[in-house]
């Protein structure tokens, strides 16, 4: 009997972890495919990634529920409380990043309205395409729990940055330059904006590997262990 | 020895919860003064704002520390689970919310550096009070545990909305109007966006709200109970 209970439990936070692990899958393909529909102007990939996007919500509260009733019913310590509580964080980044990239496709679908837009659009690409990277290698890290990798990803987030700034000094000139381009611009602007989020939020992502997997907190420009406020988490009282 | 483990419990939730109210007045008070640094254009006002976030940063640290170690060493069910989890939510909003505030006011340095724009900074200041109103009273009913004043938040989440499209063809007209403001409004309106991600996170602090006190998930367009997708928290296993 409390085999199997210890089992179940085992089973339960597998279970957590691959849902986790799907709802990355599909906020990666999200942001791929909604930088991809702006590049390609294509009309039917911006609709198809608005329209997907309520399953990762659903997602998001599906593993919020299963995380709490874990806590509630097998009241996990150390590890498994740790990987318990960093389910529930990459579910709420997730589902951000998430709605960013559908806001990026539905910019998408305003702007195939009008002109093309090639060096900006080409622009947006790049930086799109940097940002997905850095998605999908934190997720690899996560899967695989490989705090190292993580942390790459965590340690290059300045290259995000260059991109956006490089990006913003570009639409400002072009909207200076020719004002009939300031609506399309502040869309472009808006889906720079969105990117940098998302790369934000990929940082997030790495800051919650690292301390599901070495229980300390992730703090400073490198990773150091922080003897005052970083503390493995707790084991219970051993007299209840 | 029971009875004293079980007092030592209640205060410390009692803690938790005053710290997120704590760390509430402090991020309500930020967004006031970095709306209050645009509108005045007042430079040693808003430094003050961007020098104190790190104490919003400290306290969501703090939180999120102290409400594992709740779970951990306490294993909360129930009621108690629902206010730990809460709090820990509560503290990311606030501690993003913070974040929206620092960079208005960064902004708002910047702008104080070039010619005032009195119409569109009137504008924003009038939606951000707006918007500070909400904050504050969505923190007023957490301290208060009033669901109804929560939900009243909630649902008059489109007045930011509508704001925010006003002020933003405001700023697409100055710019087509005159194009040397172009890098001046380009700062209006990531300030008018961060007003209405403000916004946001005070309708998410409603719906934790929500979720703490009746155990259900807030969904929809008006509070119902959906037996699908709500359940209380559930009890422990009696059978361990």
């Amino acid at each position: 009997m409390t085999e199997h209970i210890v089992k179940a439990y085992g089973d339960e936070l597998d279970q957590l972890t691959a849902e986790v692990a799907r709802m990355g899958g599909l906020a990666e393909a999200q942001v791929a495919d909604a930088i991809e529909s702006v590049a390609r102007r294509d009309v039917a990939l911006g609709r198809a990634v608005i329209e997907r996007d309520h399953k990762l919500d659903a997602l998001h509260r599906e593993i919020e529920k299963k995380a709490i009733r874990l806590i509630a019913l097998r009241q996990p310590v150390a590890t498994d409380l740790r990987r318990t509580l960093s389910a529930m964080k990459l579910a709420t980044d997730l589902e951000r990043t998430g709605d960013l990239g559908k806001n990026i496709a539905k910019r998408g679908l305003v702007l195939a309205e009008g002109e093309p837009m090639q060096p900006l659009t080409r622009s947006i690409e790049r930086m799109g395409k940097l940002v997905s990277m850095r998605l999908r290698d934190v997720l690899d890290a996560y899967a695989a729990s490989e705090v190292d990798r993580a942390i790459a990803v965590w340690n290059t987030d300045d290259e995000v940055d260059e991109h956006y700034n490089s990006l913003f000094r570009e639409l400002l000139t072009y909207m200076m330059g020719d004002p009939r381009t300031i609506s399309a611009c502040t869309h472009l602007l808006f889906m720079a904006k969105n990117l940098e989020r998302i790369g934000d939020h990929a940082t997030n992502i790495a800051e919650t590997i690292y301390y599901e997997v070495t229980g300390q907190e992730f703090i400073g420009e490198r990773p150091r262990w922080n003897p005052d406020v970083a503390e493995t988490t707790p084991e219970p009282p051993t007299t209840a």
